[in-house]
């Protein structure tokens, strides 16, 4: 890949999650995002969530990148579709703004995140950059999800590069100000990478990297009605990254019964998220790996 | 006061709030509630906006127990307001169930509240009933509120006496597990409690007890276009019932100045509640009194 230019730094894909929406109104009124040899834009991705305090409108904006969703010749109804559309059209090839050469894309999450940059397009150039703030920043995690490819629903996805930024625990709808000042230093490093890379002084596949690799994820235990039986275990209550061995205590149900882990080891994130309720996921599976990145 | 014979324990009055939610799932399927010579009943209050997993659907309904809102003559098309006819109706002296000797009317909050006890009708039953509370679980807080009377627009307010129970910090729509089995024994332990002052075993005005009354509400610095211009300062944050000084850092703005409180020393609570935002509330400013409760 050539040098990266077009940058697109984007808060508020979700309406309630006031990091990334707080950050836009900061840099806003700044000029503390400019880059020499970069055009970087900033998206508030979602207002109309934003206005409502929501997640989203009528559909989950940050599931409606999709080639299927996208597609105009398809009618809908739903805001936050018309919206990816937009959005989707805006920074295209052909668009009003720019092709961005990456995206970052920052929400937040009620679970114990920590600073999780998510990839899903595994380039090398992304790769270094989330390497090189995993050494630099001891909040940050590294999240592999599968490689979705053309079909990849999420807004990052608009980049040529991805790069989505998961900050944690923070109620949605609150902002906690030792999240919200980290945030600003780290994504501020990561344009300072991208400059570094255009510079030639970004080594690639350089740094011996502890990430985690997403595999599938695990519903609560739930009774014959489909409600919710049984409760994250205290124990497993923010330990997001750290194993998760057979026979550890993973959820108990509500009579104070621990139900215990019969999987293999894991390293689970995303635990009790409270917007995965509706997505059936009470975490997210992982594998925890180490390589040159 | 005669005996106290008619309980209601109400869960749900907020539809995102899940450890009230949950205990009634749960105590519908035990017979954990029954105590000799109490009736009790139990309520899901709003259960339209706990299927929309929202506080509410139009309106706060724990907002909506005013003569004036609650007057069937006053026209009105909420979902909210309606629901507080129809449960004002049920559980009043006519009604087809009974008027609530004392309503327990469970609730949390994002904001680090522990278990706060919070009244509005002080009579010496209830002050007796938190202040052994209080001796009892190390997380238990007492909130005397302002006396509201027969304008109150709380749930609670439809029993002859009231005791709301704030559970926190929990992210709305997530269920902590400690605090769901913590708050279990706590309704348990004030059934026993009215069971207790039934025989005669309760002696009121007997316990030296700390309590936080509550004066006003302390909004947001905002900008000309009324947006938050800064956070609650890390100092403060969950540091709720802690004595905030004059001179403290109580807020920080984006740019990372700290502002100072020049208030005189209060002891607040509800520190960056969500749902207060849109109430303008940031926190609750209280006085710590002790008294023979």
């Amino acid at each position: 890949m050539e040098k990266l230019k077009n940058i697109l730094v984007v808060g508020g894909t979700h309406g309630n999650e006031m990091t990334g929406i707080s950050l836009l109104q900061y840099w806003a009124n700044s000029d503390y995002l400019q880059r020499p040899g970069l055009n970087i834009d900033t998206l508030l991705a979602n207002p109309q969530a934003t206005q409502l305090g929501r997640r989203y409108v009528d559909y989950d904006l940050n599931r409606a990148f999709t080639k299927e969703l996208l597609d105009k010749s398809n009618e809908t109804r739903s805001e936050d579709i018309k919206r990816a559309r937009e959005i989707a059209e805006i920074y295209s090839e052909n668009g009003s703004k720019f092709w961005p050469d990456m995206v970052i894309d920052i929400h937040n999450s009620t679970a114990n995140m920590g600073q999780t940059l998510i990839i899903n397009n595994p380039h090398p150039i992304t790769r270094s950059i989330v390497a090189h703030l995993a050494q630099e920043f001891p909040m940050v995690k590294i999240l592999q999800e599968p490689i979705l490819g053309d079909n990849n629903p999420y807004l990052a996805s608009i980049g040529k590069l991805d790069l989505t930024v998961e900050i944690g625990p923070q109620p949605h709808g609150t902002l906690n100000a030792d999240l919200f000042f980290s945030t600003e230093k780290l994504v501020q490093r990561v344009l300072d990478l991208i400059v570094q890379y255009n510079e030639n002084k970004l080594p690639l596949a350089s740094l011996e990297t502890t990430y985690f690799e997403q595999s599938d994820a695990v519903d609560y235990p739930r009774n014959s009605k489909h409600e919710l039986d049984a409760m994250i275990h205290p124990n497993l209550w923010g330990a997001d990254y750290q194993a998760l061995e057979k026979g550890a205590k993973v959820f108990v149900d509500f009579s104070g019964n621990a139900i215990q882990w019969k999987g293999e080891t894991t390293w689970p994130c995303f635990i009790g998220e409270v917007a995965y309720l509706e997505k059936k996921i009470a975490f997210i599976k992982t594998d925890k790996k180490t390589a040159l990145w």
